[in-house]
């Protein structure tokens, strides 16, 4: 970026006056003062012009604010920029230039300031040290004065500390600073600092046992300021991990031949006709927001696609206020004709599963390291042929040991963590299918067993007990469609369209859906579904 | 799939009485009938139960509708399934089974029957000739009962025909069925023919001229039975297309460093203080639909993603009921830090979108000839690097060609077309970039022009003269932004989240917006974007 303002002249710098007459002594230090401002004016020529706050310093061009002016687009330089995170030892004596936020400055007395500059969670260590005609002492004035999460510009030379850096995760090398320019000021004082959002229980608690308190930033507040929360090296990983599980979703299927499709959020009835739903005003006419896309891929299965998912937002108006609910989550969904049996259905959440948590583990091990600083986890055990009980068989399970519930009803959560324990126990996998649920606790276009009406072709999937996916064989029929949503007292009139859309040839399908939050929740052992969506919605929050 | 049913007893079969001698004419005919209702067993044991229209057929195990109970799970028989799509003169003399739909069933005679099954938008011509102990007269009375486009499951042998099926998708092959049972059926008299629905408006005309008058389904018919007009081919290519558009933009900003992100839909004011939003109410508190993820991917800018990516939807309440705009569609956001210029963003804009037309002709040929026999259009001309000119510069190309118009004021639909044109015209290039906008007619968030405020650091992109992406650099500075909010006659108290949000250090950014639906539709040249929105909403439409 070319300046167009003029170089700094140095106001305060003592004049010569009436005198043509130099002294050798005088030359020289005329001479170094021509290449102070010689070197001021090629800095301010390659940089951008910056607002110094030593008009004094001759190498003020080295430093300062850069004005919202030389930010607009001035011109492209063709400057060649490093990221923190590849700044290492093979670039040792290089010059790089770095873009990144001031984590932390450490001044040491006047002439000495470490610099720890951070960019999407890697940090290194950069150092300023005055040196004559390089660096002066108010640069190092200046370092000091920017906030803490500042956008900052360094440019430096690449050395080999004697010593690792502890504390960055850039620990071979350090970055000498020859220039450094405030892009961006934070405001000095932050409602939440990242080394506190970063911080690990663990390491609160083993504080408070040397009797030193350290702060806890409560999840309220991390989401009221989910700007500087994001900050952190766990979130930089979770939201990675939350991008991949949907990649590999998406390209799991794509490679099996499903067709990636959107469906309306807008819809004129209530989706599923169950749980509440968010309503408004449609160009006057009444509408909610669609709980599920179930209605309308299965619509896309009668259109002849064959095989087809959905990535995009569910919206739930439950009051639920618990860990695992929230009222706009990532559905992951699945629909697809099957030729036999609801197992086809199984088969592809088995191999889709066991391929996803393969890869996060090959692929992700920065990602899920760093979640594990902060939030410790073990690995998922999961099988290479996902485990396939029956809801009876799971029953069974639970009545040997000691807990009772009833055969034809639904599993509530303390007794799906507790299925998932003996699960994990008996045969050695926290992730696993539970089928043929029974009929009455599943929704009324699920077809029923052929050979016992009381239970389900339908299934549920479990990580570390608890429920990530629904899935079944679909009723498509429509004439056992009306008597099914008759049974489960729907208004057949209110659905009409879904049923009408069985009446031109259906194939036998079925699929699932899956709660993106909840995967990466689970797969990562969080505690909490809203430490793994962006921004949030339960029934109390709206914002940010 | 194994029946557990007995097998069909034949009540009419003439039962020898009160003899034990049997003649050998008799034996004969007893041999022939064992070796029948031996075939009989044999295909009800391997296929499903059937209900026979002719119950007086020993080989009524061959063909009939199969029972609900049959299609409800009830067994894994391993049987291969052959795809319409991949029956190849290769598979001469081979066995395959076939589950699709009947696209149209031909009787000649008595004892021949042409079934044309379709799957996938591919379609095999399929033969049915009564041969003794293999097709009786009853089976071609059987399947010419069925309706157009139920679903049938066809077994039988692949043979090569001496001339071409002009008919089929699959010209080179036929097959001769040995079974053929009912899987689903269709209403007997559907709303649309899919053979209509498929028609091209060349064929209607040429028709014409010859003083025939063939069917044209209009528009808003195709989407109010959507789940029929699907199903033709012209169809089943665009939301492949369509599938493949938003595959290609994942996997290239992936591999280059952006994540993807999920913003909420649902958010406390009005998400850009513009058009029309969806109201609701969000538990007691007022809400509405984002009408783009503007501000929340900007946050996740500012909370360290450095570049990130959204596929979602989008809402807009607003009355435009042309052939261009959706009260709901799929956008595709990007937003990304840029480290001088905005050019950083168009670079990503003319790589991205040069690859995807690339990778679109390359890879999608079936279905952009599917889409072509319909709909006719000439390939997209588009240059190898994308141009890219000054909102100036194409003012001056509209004024040499005798159009005026506002030099800091919008252009219309009208303009943008003819430009359009000229683009193409002077450059041989209908996809370019317009850049440096009028400041007046951006958004309040838009950076100006760091020499003259009265333009922008933003730019729109046209494919065939229509615009399909919006973007800019954003203005980073929290008390600038504030300041131009308030220009825009924004109250700078609804939007205080989002500038509070770069008080903490924001980089400079820059991000773009796509519509999922424009792009296909003017890839491929269609004239409606209902053509491309599986389930489009516009302000006289919510259904299906």
């Amino acid at each position: 970026m070319e300046s167009e303002k003029p170089q700094n002249p140095s106001p305060m710098e003592p004049q010569e006056e009436g005198s043509n007459k130099i002294s050798k002594k005088e030359a020289a230090k005329l001479e170094r003062q021509r290449r102070r401002q010689e070197a001021a004016a090629a800095a301010a020529a390659t940089a951008v012009s910056i607002v110094s706050i030593e008009e004094s310093d001759p190498l003020s061009g080295n430093y300062g604010d850069v004005e919202l002016n030389d930010l607009q687009s001035k011109a492209v330089t063709g400057r060649k920029w490093t990221e923190v995170g590849s700044v290492t030892p093979e670039m040792k004596d290089q010059v790089v230039l770095i873009r990144g936020r001031v984590q932390t400055i450490r001044p040491v007395g006047k002439k000495i300031a470490f610099v720890v500059v951070r960019e999407r969670g890697f940090t290194v260590q950069c150092v300023l040290t005055v040196k004559p005609e390089l660096v002066s002492s108010q640069m190092v004035k200046y370092a000091t004065s920017l906030s803490k999460e500042s956008i900052v510009d360094v440019e430096g030379v690449v050395t080999i500390p004697e010593k690792p850096i502890t504390g960055a995760t850039q620990q071979q090398v350090e970055v000498q600073i020859s220039k450094l320019y405030g892009v961006n000021r934070a405001v000095p004082t932050l409602p939440i600092n990242i080394e506190d959002a970063a911080r690990s229980e663990v390491e609160i608690e083993q504080a408070l046992e040397k009797g030193e308190q350290l702060v806890r930033v409560n999840q309220d507040t991390r989401l009221n300021f989910r700007i500087l929360d994001m900050r952190t090296p766990a979130n930089q990983g979770i939201f990675r991990i939350q991008c991949q599980v949907e990649n590999i979703f998406r390209q799991f299927l794509l490679s099996e031949g499903f067709v990636g499709i959107h469906t309306p959020k807008l819809i004129g009835g209530s989706s599923e006709g169950g749980s509440a739903v968010f309503r408004l005003d449609y160009k006057g006419q009444p509408a909610c927001l669609a709980q599920s896309p179930q209605l309308h891929k299965q619509m896309a299965i009668c259109g002849d696609f064959g095989r087809v998912f959905e990535v995009g937002p569910v919206f739930r108006a439950e009051d639920s206020f618990t860990h695992r609910h929230l009222c706009e989550f990532t559905g992951l969904d699945v629909e697809m004709e099957i030729k036999e049996h609801y197992s086809e259905v199984m088969d592809v959440v088995d191999r889709l599963f066991v391929a996803m948590f393969d890869s996060l583990n090959e692929k992700c091990k920065k990602e899920l390291e760093a979640i594990g600083r902060q939030y410790p986890f073990e690995p998922l055990k999961y099988l290479r042929k996902t485990l396939r009980l029956t809801f009876a068989e799971g029953i069974q399970m639970l009545k040997e040991a000691g807990v009772e519930v009833d055969p034809l009803g639904d599993l509530n959560t303390e007794s799906e963590r507790k299925l998932g324990q003996l699960v994990a126990d008996k045969y050695g996998t926290e992730f696993y299918i539970l089928h043929k649920y029974p009929q009455a606790v599943r929704p009324f276009y699920t077809m029923p067993c052929h050979d016992n009406p009381s239970y389900s072709n339908s299934f549920d999937v479990f990580i570390r007990g608890e429920e990530i996916i629904s899935g079944a064989q679909r009723v498509h029929v429509p004439e056992f469609l009306e008597k099914r949503a008759g049974e489960c007292g729907i208004d057949v009139k209110t659905i009409s369209t879904y049923i009408d859309s069985f009446r031109y040839g259906a194939p036998p399908h079925g699929g699932f859906g899956v709660g993106l939050e909840r995967v990466v929740m689970l797969f990562c052992a969080l505690n909490n579904i809203r430490k793994t969506s962006l921004f949030p919605r339960d029934p109390q929050r709206l914002a940010p």
